[in-house]
């Protein structure tokens, strides 16, 4: 194998692989990455069993050459050492070439490198997805998507399926939803015309894996295609292929947890609230769960918090709107905050059905995102 | 006590003084930080003993009115929640006040904080130094000195008085010197005249507390006063106080570990040979101590390292002199690349006496910077 490339190429490919490389794995051969040298480009292979990442480096590229001097060949090279040494190589280009007893040499200026590899023949078969099951997503929306659920996933193993993302497919609307029974995070879009065949109830992909793909896509990928088959999913982009196992089990029914009336019903900015239950919390932190309490006002929301050995805050939040019942309830500043994060639009309505249930928020003119947080009892 | 401040004045004070708070500390009230309304300005205090700072904010400055409605008075409040509340309030002003059961309000905007706080006069008094012994630096090249030295104490406790910078002052000329006995930083300066009276040999300042004040020292100050009485230094600027324990005990005599004449003698470009280093030390992480070899050629260096069950690296830089006998030496990659990191100028001085012996490096026009390095004995 031998091939010259443009080091900072190999580097952006290398970090999205790393994403999949876990130092702690039982295959020890997984602790490498697989380098391919194909006559088209450079393929580059991460995993850790659970996600496994493919990046193509193609040899050409909108007329650019990425990629000189192909010579066919594998080889799988130590995580830890490689990309750091990409990195901090003196030119912009590099060489790297093999020999049969598997040692890697890369060369780039002034500095030449020998790394023991092993043979790639040893390195893991990615599954092959055989499906019809394939639809599209723009880039942007699925990344929107991601961010809008995944942070209410479980943290906690006690109810595996809960670390999850519920993705459901219905009449071309597809929706993402996370909860960790004390909150839940929605986002919903319509498919194009051309998927609306396609429908799905019950898959649930790890949150972290998302999390990583979030990282990886980016704003040159135009869209990414979906394909689910047996217990993987697979997202590809042009140059990027991420497959991730998906969780064995029932996601629970949540539809039935939003409520389907509200009993007082608040419009206020955005940032203004957000801001004052992260001051709120901030003598709220020794509590259990960082509980913020707050009671409707005539035109203003109160939010208060305190902690007797500390001291006592109370913020005036002034409203656009308040209509319905007057209200004192308490909740986790923190799940508020991780709501009121993600919300972009300058406003945001909070409907409440009284102190002990759930209540929901949402961007004023965007009713494809929801957010629910359980209440915590305090009074 | 009560004012109306401008927040952000406020919050760089109290992050001023917050480097010498210290959660753990033997007496309680020192986790507290004082507050003083004075007919002039507010002035803070934070200490763990070792290191008191004392930061104030004058009432008016240069025309501009930093604080109003000042009545005098004085708090101590906690420094885990005060500074943080400070950062987060929602208007450009704070209006604080305290009453007598020592309880502090905060008002900005529609945020109202009641924070707990102690009596101010159970706060230790920071002790008053008599000296004569005070001599000025200009801040910028005072900073200076203390980067091209402090990162070279030694940061384990088994000889104390290395975990300190030694001051020396003798004829009108200022030194740093910093070891931990593996390698050794020095930087010099010659004294306003002034100053040519002062004398000192054995101030031992502790590392800690000159990387501290490093990062306090801003470039608004002109000039530092620096001031030595008893087992105590005070560093004063306009707005700052700043005062630090001495190291008890006798520094040793580092004059004669510099070796006298050289060698080998290599001019060389700083910025190359520093990233070859940085690089050959890539794979030397698994050796004890991070060991990179030198070795000198015609017109280049080699720099190699080799762990068998990783790979093995050659850097060939290329020198613009070497002179002397040829040579071969290995040294610690991390000693080598700090010691680089300090030198600004373009071309750097090694200076080599034997693969046994200690060596030294400085930039090519400054002589007052001095670094040298205990090689380690692998051939």
């Amino acid at each position: 194998m031998k091939f010259v490339i443009q080091r900072d190429l190999l580097l952006e490919s290398l970090q999205h692989v790393m994403k999949a490389v876990s130092p702690r794995v039982a295959v020890p051969i997984l602790t490498g990455i697989k380098i391919e040298a194909l006559p088209t480009g450079i393929k580059l292979t991460g995993s850790d069993s659970d996600i496994s990442i493919e990046s193509f480096i193609p040899k050409e590229e909108d007329g650019l050459v990425h990629v000189e001097n192909i010579e066919t060949g594998s080889i799988v090279v130590q995580a830890k050492y490689f990309p750091e040494i990409i990195r901090k190589l003196p030119l912009k280009t590099v060489e790297i070439s093999t020999d049969d007893q598997y040692q890697m040499t890369i060369v780039s200026g002034g500095s030449e490198f020998h790394l023991n590899g092993q043979d790639a023949m040893e390195y893991p078969q990615l599954p092959v997805l055989h499906t019809d099951n394939s639809f599209e997503v723009k880039h942007d929306i699925f990344k929107e998507m991601i961010k809008q659920t995944v942070f209410a996933v479980s943290t906690v193993e006690t109810r595996p399926i809960l670390t999850g993302v519920n993705m459901k497919i219905d009449n071309g609307e597809m929706a993402f939803v996370a909860t960790d029974s004390h909150r839940l995070a929605s986002r919903s879009i319509k498919l194009d015309s051309d998927f609306v065949h396609i429908q799905f109830d019950n898959i649930v992909i790890p949150g972290k894996s998302l999390a990583e793909l979030n990282k990886i896509i980016d704003d040159t990928d135009d869209a990414v295609t979906i394909s689910v088959a047996d217990n993987q999913i697979l997202f590809q982009t042009k140059n990027l292929y991420f497959l991730s196992r998906l969780l064995d089990g029932k996601y629970p029914e949540t539809n039935r947890l939003i409520p389907a009336e509200s009993k007082t019903s608040v419009k206020v900015k955005t940032k203004t609230l957000l801001q004052a239950i992260d001051r709120a919390s901030l003598l709220a932190k020794e509590n259990r769960n960082n509980v913020v309490k707050l009671e409707t006002k005539d035109n203003f929301l109160q939010i208060s918090s305190n902690t007797p050995e500390v001291g006592q805050v109370t913020e005036e939040v002034v409203t656009e709107e308040i209509n319905g019942e007057s209200l004192k309830i308490s909740f986790s500043a923190k799940y508020m905050i991780d709501a009121l994060r993600i919300v972009e639009e300058e406003y945001v309505m909070v409907h409440f059905t009284g102190a002990m249930r759930p209540f929901v928020l949402y961007p004023e003119n965007n009713h494809d995102i929801l957010q629910l947080i359980l209440p915590v009892r305090t009074y």
